[in-house]
């Protein structure tokens, strides 16, 4: 109800034109088709401004004029759509067993999605920062060849994420303090473009934001599952980061002091209740026979066969983790409040068996009615964190800068 | 690293003017005594728009001239400094045992602070409003008779708070849909300014934003202690309110599904672990002897006397509550990343006995090294959350709005 401004922030003109490039950018993406005038009624921004602006993006090939004229009385009005076919972006992402790379142009549309089997866990960091670099830089190759200018990479890692691209601390893959940003940059040589590393979990919820079924969701929560869990808060319409980047972190919450011991050395955290390994070994109790368990995807296509089976071991261990997986996701709707949480991941595969149960302990757990309005949903987004990397790689355009070409 | 910002706002120069009078308000708040050169200079706006910008808020008596000169080369610059004296806010808050009401004026100086014992949970909420009520009216009496004029009064209440300012929920008084904000502004019969309801958890934060030893601090929380346990979010510099404005109830996650049962019908509750009934009950198992505590400040007057006096039990119990409360923090800290935790009400009270086995539990708990950076510590403003309430209701002025007398 109330709300403080921390920090107004003063306006020269200069802001006012990168301010309202954005706001016209971000108006034909949501309503195009859409005439100049339209724009200038809907946002406040007088005509001139507008045909001005409109010009501009037209020129940077940003925005193009359609065929399509508008049926109203008066002088017929030339409609707008988004553009942005010229510029490109990549995300990448570190899952577990593969590395993912998704391109997509300004408009949201993809333009190649690649997964590659690779166990990031079994190597040393910087093998694995070499093969995503090789993967980027057919990414990047390919992308170029069809005639568009790559903006910039991101690469989401399952860990924690310092605001210098560092990660201090990855359990799900071994890493302790490596420099993945000046690394990766290294392992391009000289990329054109910028080069950003963030969390799985906060890329992912960008892409949520952006391209889910919950897109435009002020207050939304992004669950990663596989070897870690992780949440990519979306607060007030902005990735929630906190003082050093390292927000989100409700894998390693304990629920339980009497839970299992977890990889970080905690008990009952969530990722040692409802993580990917700890599902397997819940319902695959024979999968470690042969020796520790190096690909996971494989089990879980197991776990999906017997579930559809109605195996009744898989369906009552599914059933438990949509009780624990409950019980963490009520610890966001306490805290956040967020109008809905999204499984990514594993939990996206098994979300026709987690969900009820999980749905039930929401709604037990949290205090506010309702769970305070929270809904709880699987992703209908495909590898979400590279999507997120690329959308968050073409921010500085849609914030109004024009690119440099 | 990346920002997304989910809504560029179209700027006209309407806008523009009330934003620039926020900055240059701003600038003199924190930056004073200063003068229209420093401003130009320190903000980035031209000199004609701070002159113009610095009458128009002399002749509202938002700032005003000092006599002194600064001194440098050239002609001398006079000094300006933030008046605010004319204009008023005030706060009350629904404390464990009283009704309190703060009024500051908009330098923030404190006018008044006053603390009536009240047994809000042991009386329908009709009766609590009204006595909030008559304790206002007399505040805004004392307040316009000094010649000042009442901006706005915000309430501070122990539970879930909606946007329009009713209470679905307050465990901590037995309160279950009451239209707060409704219900009050019609007891204080028509006043002529805005009247606001918000958590004390929120409010609390507010103050510590401005007023605390943490002032500043862009990720920040203020756990709030008494009958129940709440966070109040301050995230990048704003309040964390999520979709329906329930954010922050960290007092009923549960921590140990074995734990002891709480108000809520949960188990192991943080505020059954550390709120002020567990800890009096934990500490003093004699207080419930003679019937049902019906107050518990003289009763954590108590626990204070004996931990100076080194009671082996009481010291005990008092780093056991402790160490429940930094599993709580680490819980804030994993998910949020905060720069501070600060602790408020009988956590204050209690600080020299609990940080030592809160800190360590937070630094053993929390993923990130070093806890992601979260200092804890104990808050130094006392009736936080009526002085939250104040600085909450002289917003608006503050966003660069001028008053209206």
């Amino acid at each position: 109800m109330i709300s403080i401004h921390n920090e107004p922030q003063p306006t020269d003109l200069g802001d006012v034109r990168v301010a309202n490039r954005a706001v016209v950018l971000r108006h034909v993406r949501l309503h195009a088709p859409c005439s100049r005038a339209d724009i200038a009624a809907r946002t406040g921004l007088n005509k001139a401004t507008v045909s001005s602006l409109v010009a501009e993006l037209i020129e940077q090939r940003l925005v193009r004029e359609t065929g399509l004229t508008e049926n109203r009385v008066g002088r017929p009005a030339t409609m707008l759509v988004l553009d942005g076919e010229p510029y490109a972006a990549l995300g990448l992402q570190i899952g577990a067993d593969e590395l993912v790379a998704v391109a997509i142009d300004l408009g949201g549309n993809r333009l190649l999605t690649w997964r590659r089997a690779f166990a990031a866990g079994a190597v040393p960091p910087a093998e694995t920062l070499r093969a995503l670099a090789a993967l980027a830089r057919r990414a990047v190759g390919r992308v170029t060849a069809q005639g568009r200018t790559v903006l910039g990479l991101t690469l989401g890692v399952p860990g924690l994420v310092d605001s210098a691209g560092a990660v201090p601390l990855a359990t799900a893959l071994g890493w302790r303090d490596v420099p993945v940003a000046a690394e990766l940059r290294a392992a391009l040589r000289e990329p054109a473009f910028a080069v950003g590393v963030d969390t799985v979990a906060n890329l992912a919820a960008l892409a949520e934001l952006r391209h889910g079924a919950y897109a435009g969701t002020a207050d939304l929560v992004h669950l990663t599952g596989g070897i870690t869990v992780g949440a990519g808060i979306i607060a007030a319409g902005r990735l929630l980061r906190g003082g050093r980047g390292f927000a989100g972190e409700i894998g390693h919450v304990s629920l339980d002091p009497a839970g299992p011991v977890c990889s970080c050395g905690g008990r009952g955290c969530l990722t040692a209740l409802v993580g990917l390994p700890a599902v397997v070994r819940r319902l695959l109790p024979d999968a470690e026979a042969d020796g520790p368990i190096t690909d996971y995807l494989p089990e879980l296509d197991r776990i999906v066969a017997l579930a559809r089976q109605d195996d009744p071991t898989v369906l009552s261990g599914l059933a438990d983790t949509g009780r624990h997986l409950g019980r963490g996701v009520a610890v966001l709707a306490d805290l956040l409040n967020p109008e809905a949480v999204v499984l990514g991941d594993h939990f996206a595969t098994l979300a026709p068996w987690l969900l009820p149960a999980a749905r039930s302990e929401l709604a037990a757990r949290a205090l506010a009615p309702g769970a305070g309005g929270c809904r709880l949903d699987a992703s209908t987004l495909d590898t979400a964190a590279a999507l997120g990397g690329a959308t968050a790689a073409l921010a500085t355009v849609e914030a109004g800068r024009l690119p440099t070409r």
